[in-house]
């Protein structure tokens, strides 16, 4: 079938809208009609070329929703006429990841998923007889997308395509970090760093969970508002407080009879080394943690003295906020309709399709805290 | 009174042994008996002039066992008679980290207790009038010594001091590392880099939780026969594989339907920053935990990816296995008592007072796991 789709052509080179071939599902696959997407930094690293993994030409885009048009055979979880969101990180629930309780990260499709193909090792999209890599298992920038089962979560049928879509990434990121990653207790003082599309849903996530002190660290005035605008109670722009940042917040955390001071628990939403090191080194002495979500450019390292963690510190990460995609994501839609959690005030740009160029600028330069391509 | 001791004069010189006076317990404070004490490398590593937070002229040893002779006003947890085990992490059980139930590292007299002194400001210990300093709050390596109560651990009186000694830093540092910060399960895979006095008993605190798989990695290959003495399961020699450790160990741990390898739980034993390394890259994806036990040089730092802890690994450290000195010590004496675990056979070489830099030098040279002063 014919579908309309951004194509990303090459490393550097704007996304080309053009019509392309999509097969149809084969067995265990679904294929669904994406009615919204997000527009993630995670496609702009990608799509710039700094992703030393990233293949094309391409499809991509991994923050949808939308509707199962048909399903393959054997397909038992959803049906045509539901409404799904795409998972980037699938839950089969059958490998040993998803048996551990440990982890979220499952390996069933692993292998195929990083070389842009599905389950089978071929692509269902193509333009002109020429393959198209499948990105992330998503490729949410097309009207339609072929994905396993096993990377489908179905979701309520009244919530808003163009809201829940954030859900496929942004928010069950920051979210999830914050109660599936770090447990962050009701009291916990708590530190973010970097207040983009991801930094905002941690601070969001604290509030759920009853954090005390949230602080947002950014070198954008700008986004003090936004960040008390989601539950937090200090900014503070390391640019202006003309003293080391790592000292300032330690100071500025100090609380009990031996006034010892760092943070219980800091988020890194920056990507940036730099700004890890900085988050650990902020927590406090004997349980503080940290962990890291932003994605570094490739080759870069943290570091820091080992003392840190000899002394009680932890230096964590989180993919997708921890969350088994197929179980979690319906519980935060719902959470959503609830109004336990906002999105819609975070949702600042809604385009076509044919603007999505302009949608990555708007990212770039800071200017949207999320872009959203309706279909 | 008077009393013997091994002084260290300055950086890089041998201890001299001669007669000190120390002062009677102040208030909140016990005299001690030491019976025994070991030798470990922290008091090498002062003594050599590394440790940038080293003072002299100083009286080390920090793992002993003794009996109380006096108390000072106020002490109520113990009495002349009792045998104790001296605790250089304290427990007083009334400041914020005692109470957070998330540490062991207790900060009731964390500032005094760097500055060598005791809690009031002060040293008990002198020589011809000269101040002398107290290390690490215990000072052992003298016949008598003076501690606060909150820094003493009543144990029971049938164990032997000779043996109960290493219970004072190097057997609690092992296994509490297994049991109270890693809380390794039963069933894990394990790896342990560097199989001295720390390192084997991380290894038979593996055994004593159950663990299925335990690695022992050291480049002397006369630590083989140590290790599998307390339930080590495979031995490897860096410099024997010819390839590289990471990718060897992982290989090695490859397991489930999946064959990822990779350890549940890794332990750094060396202090050196590159074992550090590679212990958290020996990690299991999405779980793996490592832990750092060794201390580094001074300066000295880790590095990694961040893509290492994003994909679910954990870097994290301890300091005296995570143990409440007087909650958790007895308990161990007592499992030692009651053949849980091992120590007779880690004690290589017993000495008087007079012979102590020859036990520096057996334990510089790889030769004593364990050497033990008695008097």
């Amino acid at each position: 079938m014919d579908v309309r789709a951004a194509v990303a052509v090459g490393a550097g080179k704007p996304l080309e809208i053009t019509t392309v071939q999509l097969e149809g599902p084969k067995a265990g696959e679904v294929l669904i009609e994406i009615k919204a997407t997000g527009i993630c930094h995670t496609d702009w690293f990608t799509l710039s070329g700094e992703d030393p993994e990233g293949l094309f030409p391409a499809i991509l885009g991994h923050e949808g929703a939308g509707v199962v048009v048909e399903v393959g055979t054997g397909v038992t979880s959803v049906k045509p006429g539901d409404h799904v969101i795409p998972l980037y990180t699938p839950e089969c629930r059958q490998c040993p990841s998803c048996l551990s309780r440990k982890t979220n990260l499952c390996t069933a499709i692993r292998a195929t998923q990083g070389q842009g193909v599905m389950p089978d090792g071929t692509s269902r999209f193509s333009i002109g007889g020429q393959k198209l890599h499948h990105y992330m298992g998503t490729s949410t920038f097309a009207n339609y997308t072929v994905l396993p089962e096993i990377a489908v979560a179905k979701v309520r049928e009244d919530a808003p395509f163009d809201k829940i879509c954030y859900i496929g990434c942004g928010v069950t990121t920051g979210i999830g970090a914050v109660i599936n990653t770090a447990k962050v207790e009701a009291g916990a003082t708590a530190i973010v760093f970097g207040l983009g599309g991801i930094g905002l849903n941690v601070i969001q996530g604290l509030r759920l969970v009853g954090a005390d002190m949230i602080i947002g660290v950014d070198i954008n005035n700008d986004k003090k508002a936004w960040g008390e605008r989601f539950g937090m109670t200090h900014f503070v722009n390391p640019a202006e407080i003309g003293t080391d940042l790592v000292p300032y917040l330690v100071n500025m955390t100090k609380r009990g009879a031996d006034q010892i001071g760092g943070a219980d628990y800091t988020f890194d939403c920056t990507g940036n080394t730099k700004v890890m090191r900085q988050a650990l080194e902020a927590c406090h002495r004997g349980w503080g943690e940290s962990i890291v979500i932003g994605v570094a450019g490739a080759g870069q390292e943290i570091s820091t003295r080992p003392f840190q963690l000899v002394t009680g510190r932890s230096w964590r990460g989180t993919a997708f906020g921890g969350a088994r995609g197929r179980t979690d994501v319906p519980k935060i839609v719902d959470w959503y309709m609830d109004g336990k959690i906002e999105i819609d005030p975070m949702i600042t740009h809604v385009m076509p399709l044919e603007d999505i160029n302009k949608g990555f600028e708007l990212m770039h330069h800071g200017e949207s805290v999320r872009g959203v391509v309706v279909f």
